[in-house]
């Protein structure tokens, strides 16, 4: 079922104003069996109050079982089928450092290699070179490359690692990786993988041949490969598909990519919870949606770190009574995935999920949790349905069928 | 959504073991509303306690509403979606049997008829001819039949029901039946319904005629019809698409033959669930996955009788302890479908499933049992995502997406 075809003649406009706020890897598990979860555990009043008066249930990000990155975490929650809507690795890369993609450019994930006197691989990493030495060859290369009939944007991210977007006509992204993965061998040539992608493959080919010739005389960062090249997903805009204008308020660069990528507007500059909800205040008028990006409850699961986890999701509760100030129609809860400490990394256990609106049919909840989602009102559900259920909720869906 | 297309390049290599442990027909109904099923009326400590260090759900073999023949109940709990993946009937009687099918085989169901003395057919199962009767006509056919370029492997089954095998180059299964549904009409000539087909087609006719000359004396299976004409169903190797190589230890051939259709090896000859642990444990070392058959809650339920099928749960359950003292990292114990002993027969109803493993969030559950699963933590799903389920808990597959 193609669900954006479904809903899209049913849409109909109206003042609703719509909230999600995503606490990233949300959902956890207990220390020992039969004990709480980090959310459990966490004193969450405010949550609490809107699981008794709404519904929550269960999210699944992809399919049972399978542990989602943060692309396809958020595409899910998006109300895009994160299996249908693959972002390639350059366009993640390029996505991450807070790099707004155009239609038709071709990201790549470049790194730094050192090749030996005879041209074969020494480094596949040039010795994980520090970031503060790496930056100003990436500026270097960025200031100094130059290609006939083509745009080349050198950005750096970490250590050996880059980002390179070429933008012009005529350019796909359908080229195989120039990293041989070995050492003791020379860098591979760029080989497109269809006819389309044959040009970007020979402004590849010469994009390493400059950084080569530039940087002869670097120890470490005497070349680099190229991974991951793919253009820009063509992903449908986020206001086609529901005719929502959306905000996104966030403060890490991977999470205002992905919602750049699906055509929200990224406002203001918070670098707190605290700053993000004024954002979202001075920006209250002019959206329909607010994504809303907690990134904590995510870093101190991927840390193993339980109680930080617990105080984090503290953090994330305290916050609500701030939004629902605002008075919101719809109002949802919920992780791109979950992220227990007890694992120390992204996993594949449902994600505890509420829906507050008028016209919630209540589930007998008495606070946020696991448990009681496990046996909500939404149920066990596929994370991309959530918006559907979003707009159901703030009244913009009309009967399908007569 | 393919499942194996997603999970294939996320797999990962360790250690662990994990069992399945299919009670055929597992899931029942209560003799009157408000009673206990036959699950929930059994003894089963073992499985009770796994349930409540675990999480349940209830297992959807193919779709709601839906109740499926032990082909399509086996193929989703293998993971491999049971409506895409269809075993043809000849594939299957040939299953049933233990006969082996190799890449490009035929399978064909016979029936022997008598045809009277116009060549019309009196009877369409040749007076339901006992077994010990038919087996020596088969055995004849066996022997006497030759047809040039191909070789015919002809295999008693019971009563009027045989199975034929035909072995060699550029035979396809796509022949319509034979058999005219109708007496008082000869038998239909074999019609192949594609070009690729037309060999086996006419291949048909000539075991017909053969059968016919063979037969001429015979009182009553004085000929026969083909019916169910279809090639060995092309399913990807279980280990090519979970990289878990798998035993199947079976007491029953339709079982063993449905295991080895999926590339698992059969091991052992057990013929009492004893025996069968005694095949898990010798062969524990050397396989990834361990797929263990117990027919009698199928058999005890298709008699209808209620008490016996509670008797045979009960043995089920009693087995548990020696598989878990092997140390699987993860143990499902789940059916291929409901056979309520009310109903005497397969059912649509999800089937109690439960997945114990060292980071399963709990839900709860007390015993095992219909009434805990319909509340427990895998929710109800559809069977085909239970491998999933069980590579994640192995820790067996990667993220999917950065």
């Amino acid at each position: 079922m193609n669900i954006h075809e479904l809903i899209k003649p049913l849409l109909q406009k109206n003042d609703s104003k719509i909230v999600m706020y995503v606490g990233d890897g949300l959902g956890g598990l207990p220390q020992q069996p039969g004990g709480k979860t980090e959310l459990e555990t966490a004193k969450t009043p405010h949550l609490d109050k809107l699981a008794k008066e709404g519904v929550c249930g269960g999210s699944i990000p992809v399919a049972p079982g399978i542990s989602p990155g943060s692309g396809p975490g958020h595409l899910g929650l998006f109300g895009y089928d994160p299996v249908e809507f693959l972002i390639g690795r350059g366009a993640l890369e390029a996505t991450g450092i807070g790099f707004k993609l155009e239609e038709g450019d071709v990201a790549i994930r470049a790194n730094f290699c050192t090749l030996d006197a005879a041209g074969n691989i020494s480094d596949r990493r040039a010795g994980r070179i520090p970031t503060e030495e790496s930056t100003p060859i990436v500026e270097r290369l960025a200031k100094e490359i130059k290609i006939d009939g083509v745009e080349v944007i050198v950005k750096p991210v970490k250590e050996h690692r880059f980002v390179v977007v070429l933008r012009g006509p005529g350019l796909e992204g359908n080229v195989a990786d120039t990293d041989p993965q070995a050492t003791g061998v020379p860098p591979l040539s760029a080989v497109a993988k269809d006819a389309g992608s044959a040009k970007t493959a020979k402004i590849c080919d010469e994009f390493i041949a400059q950084v080569k010739k530039l940087l002869a005389d670097e120890p470490k960062a005497n070349c680099c490969t190229l991974r991951g090249i793919t253009g820009k997903p063509s992903i449908e805009n986020f206001e086609t598909v529901y005719g929502l204008k959306a905000a996104a308020i966030a403060v890490y660069p991977m999470y205002k990519g992905l919602a750049s990528l699906v055509g929200m507007d990224v406002v203001g500059d918070a670098q707190t919870i605290d700053e993000q909800m004024e954002v979202l205040k001075a920006n209250w008028d002019k959206y329909d949606f607010f994504f809303i990006h907690f990134k904590y409850t995510d870093s101190t699961g991927e840390d193993g770190a339980f109680d930080a986890k617990v105080k984090r999701t503290e953090e994330y509760d305290a916050a609500v009574p701030k939004i629902m100030a605002l008075k919101p129609d719809v109002f949802i809860a919920t992780g791109d995935h979950s992220t227990p400490a007890m694992l120390a990394s992204h996993s594949w256990h449902p994600v505890p999920t509420l829906l507050w609106a008028k016209n919630c049919r209540c589930d007998g909840a008495e606070s946020f949790g696991e448990a009681e989602c496990r046996t909500g009102g939404l149920g066990q559900f596929e994370a991309k349905h959530l918006m559907t259920l979003a707009l159901a909720n703030a009244n913009r869906l009309a009967k399908f069928g007569a």
